[in-house]
């Protein structure tokens, strides 16, 4: 029971004041397809039920707080006690092996994607070995190979890294340098790292975790260059776990979050690894050393083709990861701002003396719910895009590939769209925490970094936009030249075509008298038009530009208004999945409903009011689509809906679902008791009990001599 | 020497592309009064010339960075090396003890705002001595006060903490709970913390590092509460450096950057010391115990005016010093993106296949030089702001104080601005690096968190965005009734009220044919006018608002308006000193004036095409300010000025004349030599040469037993 006293009163009456109950909320979240998605392997979804997976998670999630150590939240997590890099490392082997152990146990994927503290699982040090090792021998390996491995990984009797990315080389995976040669007289293939930029560098668990890796080296063979291609490398010895002789490894330092994992370097010298390594479900070398490609009836997609399903898979887990991390995020901040009681109104009058809690500040309140909004966006665009994946898995069983380009194309901006949505959002809630949400204590700098981190790995962001872009620029062309288009945009496609063929004329605004627009379907044409106008400019440019240089230069050209397009283009789908989810899924519950369509109204206006960072950051304005009075209705409406809305932040951020202790914040506990949580830990930390200050007062660069003049 | 290879031909060649001498702009940011402004004792301007400061300043550097081992870039810096909270903070004691030692024995102030690695001061552990806890004492102290301790305080006798901030009070400074009630009996104070809210928590170096703090207390004698004033209170002995009895000092652990220093709490019981401990310059309490105020006849401002002055003092500051922070994370990447080869261009065809140096890609192209523009902005508007300071306190001395409201409001503003602009531009050059700039060598990860604690500390931005706007308020409405307003914003105001007279008519928009509207002066009155509105707009929902609530309650609601309408009154502001420093004053040198307009039409433009996050983010466009046409033609010129700009890029952040070692970034040294550098510290790296495998690997709660299973 907590300590009753004025911030725990607080969090109760913020508590009792929603409009409906979290707990129906937090079903829809975790809900049935949840962990199908993220783990086809063990149960089929309808062999499950909603409410099961979250009681199946609260359990897990208890089963590993309690054998960490963590159920008590007022005792210091052991993970802010001032840790070296070492110290930090240790600790995420602990919990690595706590939360694996858990699911090989108790034979469910809980921890797979997101770890108990709902960071992607890349930051912890086994992480790896249950994604994209394991995804890539899936899809790259041969049966044999993988009957060979995916027990051991699953057993965790290995552990594997994905081995892509080099000093000098990252999302651009064409220009990586490592090589296998092979070596017809000793049958093997040699790896090495022929210059400095081709030290493979920043692979997840490289360092200090990994038996295995993945290895993305040229293939070389009879004099020829074959390109990139992957194969299985051991190591380290799993007798002592030593490197093997002929690879360099180690860890990249400190960075801003994932340092409990040892993201590492691996530098290789003539390292001889037998013909087998090479996975070789679509590509063999003979022992002659001729290369081949399988090319079977049914396997009519391209290796290069293949490859875009892995990233693809990868790139949809992001999406909703993300989520999750602004969430918390958001959650932290919410409840600090409920019982933070300080400050008071400008021009108060007498009887407007005493502090107020912060959520009241109209900015406070604005930016809490518009995280808020879009923390349910991302959460809804990445479960319609998994219903969409699992269609199209389902075709690619059945050797129909043709869904692979749209879907791939839509996972790269959804990646870069949410992602960067997210990271300024966690940024922003931090923000909102003042100073303390600077300190370690809060639980937000490690939540903030963890979430920055993922605008840059898996594919750049801004290389994402324009790989989004080219997808969408090829079907315009399509479209244009009565060639076939994509089923999933033909009729968007037609509208683009509209607006080339007129001239770029002016919007026929929808039906957007006063208030009129505030409709879910108006604002979704609205969203439509706009990124239909967007992107028939940034096409017309781009084909004008062509007449006076290259295509590429043109693109180069052109990228900032093409960039922005295709974020008016995602921000179109995200929306149309938010109002399916609130329009068109019943939830079966009333009060539940009116709350999302109030979320759903205030993520639409607050992203027309106050659009993200772009170069077309006024493109709700131009040619005419809204009139600066209709912007006015909607400032106007935004403010209604956040008094609408302000009785339910409690309940909004309770029903994801978090645990105190995966959130390990001081000012983000469930109960409200923030300060003397925050006071405690203060106090439990190890360099307020020990040398520190001795140390720094007799050291011989110490302070002391300084003081010396007073003391004669 | 710099060994040759690819990346150091690259960047020289960048160097040589530059078309003017960036040693002439460097004279210009370190010019005369820099240090004249944030040290005026020992030196008058006139006595020095601006290469002199530029010469001084690299001299200091030079000592520093000798004695503290840095001056080979090749080893990897001590403060990368994994350290634990001990290890960081004793890393920042030996470096503040050396620039200090360095400063008292070469009587010079360089790094007294800015440390040797540009950071703000407060980051060091000596850092506040210098800063607010000299200010304080200089201004709120008696003669006699400050004759005892200032001495003590720059010879460093003693090292002060700045004690204001509690558990549960931070930027609201009457809310503070710390009690200093007088015992007539003792002629004593007893300082105590009532609460835990009451504790002092924050404030820099007091965790480990003072021997004295001022700590602001509510002054309690005769049963009466006269709010907060500030007493001078030793906290640790002088002789071994524990705390005295009746204080318990501590850490707050780690931070996301500062761990240099020791911010630390303070929890008082019953502390008492003796009644000179009272700053009394303006106040001052009777050995019977009775309260007065000093009101001489030269004193007509209040004590609580008085304080805004400090204030004021530290916020200019910080304004200057987000430049530097900017400057220096927009350095690396700039450097960083020059020598860095990497992807190619979409649809590049067969002549078009090797990798490019990232800096040509449109979108890290803009983002660089937007950046450079602001980092410029920022530095321009500080020393715009700084002679207006000096001005200010010319007249102070004669006791005309009529300029400190306006001067206190603008400064709030710049503060706001400033920091948001330079925090969020930090985040983004960091970005720009990709993966290696998460990694902390990159030196990326501790420049954005210095930069990020600006947006909080010393008046959180959303507070001090609304006292701009309550000052702008006031004289709006002092203007509409025909009262007095401030010298400094008449003519402003005037614009103001012709909007409000006429009900917000359309802007009379500027000679805006296409292009007619690119030239300086034009962009100033857009500028100009879009705040003039934003603000006319903002005051009258206010005031409508109020005949249906509170002032306060309307102010509340209208909050989100009346901010964005501060953001456009500082941008105005700052493109005003932008421009004076640009086309009024002369450089003196052609080459170098050509390349300051175009980096002024830039940041004009492109603050125009990506506005900054706000409730008016299409404010240019709104009332027919801007067509979308005209839009159009800032777009194009935009990519115009950045071809122009793109040969000066490393000519432009080599000026700010930064050390290697002062960057402290294997991607940003000037050579170049980044690849070999960043290999060559990753593997000096303490954990890739200890036993941190071993350990992992034998730990009972280690990696061993999971892999037991293949080895059976």
């Amino acid at each position: 029971m907590a300590k009753r006293n004025r911030q725990v009163d607080l969090m109760d009456q913020a508590r009792a004041s929603s409009t409906f109950d979290p707990t129906k909320l937090t079903v829809m979240i975790y809900d049935k397809y949840y962990d199908y998605l993220i783990y086809p392997l063990y149960l089929e979804a309808d062999q499950r039920n909603s409410d099961e997976t979250v009681v199946s998670r609260r359990a897990a999630f208890h089963r590993v707080e309690s054998s960490l150590g963590l159920l008590d939240s007022m005792k210091m997590p052991h993970i802010y006690s001032g840790l070296d890099r070492e110290g930090l490392y240790l600790e995420g082997v602990r919990r690595a092996r706590v939360i694996t152990s858990d699911m090989i146990a108790h034979n469910h994927s809980h921890f797979q994607w997101l770890n108990e503290r709902y960071q992607i699982c890349n930051s912890s040090p086994f992480g790896m070995n249950f994604l994209m090792f394991r995804r890539t021998i899936e899809l790259q390996g041969t049966p044999e190979q993988q009957r060979h491995w995916l027990p051991q990984i699953d057993q965790m009797s290995i552990n594997g890294a994905y081995a892509q990315t080099e000093l000098g080389h990252g999302t651009f995976v064409r220009g990586i340098e490592t090589t296998a040669t092979f070596n017809v007289e000793t049958d093997t293939f040699t790896i090495h790292s022929p210059t400095p930029t081709s030290v493979k560098y920043w692979p997840g668990g490289l360092g200090f975790s990994c038996s295995h890796a993945l290895v993305a080296a040229r293939l070389i063979t009879q004099g020829k260059d074959h390109g990139v291609h992957m194969f299985m490398v051991q190591i380290r010895s799993l007798d002592d776990f030593t490197p093997v002789y002929g690879v360099e490894l180690g860890d990249l330092g400190m960075k801003i979050a994932y340092n409990g994992t040892c993201n590492g370097y691996a530098r290789f010298r003539y390292l001889a690894v037998p013909r087998s390594s090479l996975l070789a479900g679509h590509a063999q070398v003979s022992r002659e050393g001729t290369y081949s490609q399988t090319q079977t009836q049914k396997d009519t997609l391209p290796i290069s083709k293949r490859v875009y399903s892995t990233m693809l898979d990868t790139r949809r887990n992001i999406v909703r990861c993300v989520a999750f991390g602004l969430a918390q995020a958001v959650t932290i901040a919410a409840r600090y701002s409920t019982v933070r009681e300080q400050g008071r109104l400008m021009f108060a009058d007498a009887a407007e003396q005493e502090e107020r809690a912060i959520v009241v500040f109209q900015s406070q309140h604005y930016r809490l719910l518009a995280l808020i909004a879009q923390s349910y966006a991302i959460l809804f665009a990445a479960k319609d895009f998994d219903l969409k994946y699992e269609s199209l898995i389902r075709e690619q069983a059945n050797d129909i590939h043709t869904g692979l380009p749209f879907m791939h194309a839509l996972s790269t901006g959804l990646k870069a769209w949410a992602t960067t949505i997210a990271s300024t959002g966690a940024t922003d809630a931090r923000k909102m925490c003042g100073g303390h949400g600077f300190v370690a204590l809060s639980g937000l700098p490690e939540i903030e970094g963890t979430v920055s981190a993922t605008v840059t790995f898996e594919g750049e962001n801004y290389v994402m936009w324009q790989q989004l872009m080219t997808y969408l620029f090829k079907q315009v062309k399509a479209s244009c030249a009565g060639h076939g288009v994509d089923v999933e945009v033909k009729g968007y496609m037609d509208g683009v075509r509209a607006y080339l063929n007129s001239g770029m004329a002016p919007a026929s605004t929808p039906g957007c008298e006063k208030g009129e627009f505030l409709n879910g379907r108006t604002l979704l044409s609205i969203y439509q038009e706009r990124s239909q106008r967007l992107l028939a400019a940034a096409y017309s440019s781009y084909t004008e530009m062509c007449g006076r240089c290259s295509p590429a230069e043109a693109w180069n050209k052109c990228m900032m208004s093409t960039l922005s397009a295709g974020q008016g283009y995602v921000e179109y789908i995200v929306l149309k999945s938010f109002q399916e989810r609130t329009y068109s899924t019943s939830t079966g519950d009333a009060p539940l409903s009116r709350v999302l369509s109030q979320l759903f109204s205030l993520f639409a206006l607050t992203t027309i009011v106050t659009p993200g960072l772009s170069f077309a950051s006024g493109s709700f304005l131009e040619y005419g689509l809204l009139t600066h009075g209709q912007l006015n209705v909607a400032r106007l409406h935004i403010i209604e809906l956040l008094a609408d809305l302000l009785p339910n932040i409690i309940a909004l951020t309770d029903a994801w679902d978090f645990t105190d202790s995966s959130l390990c914040s001081a000012l983000g506990c469930k109960d409200g008791n923030i300060y003397e949580r925050l006071l405690s830990w203060t106090q439990q930390l190890p360099a307020n009990t020990g040398s520190t200050v001795e140390k720094a007062w007799t050291a011989p660069e110490g302070m002391q001599e300084f003081f010396k003049a007073s003391r004669l």
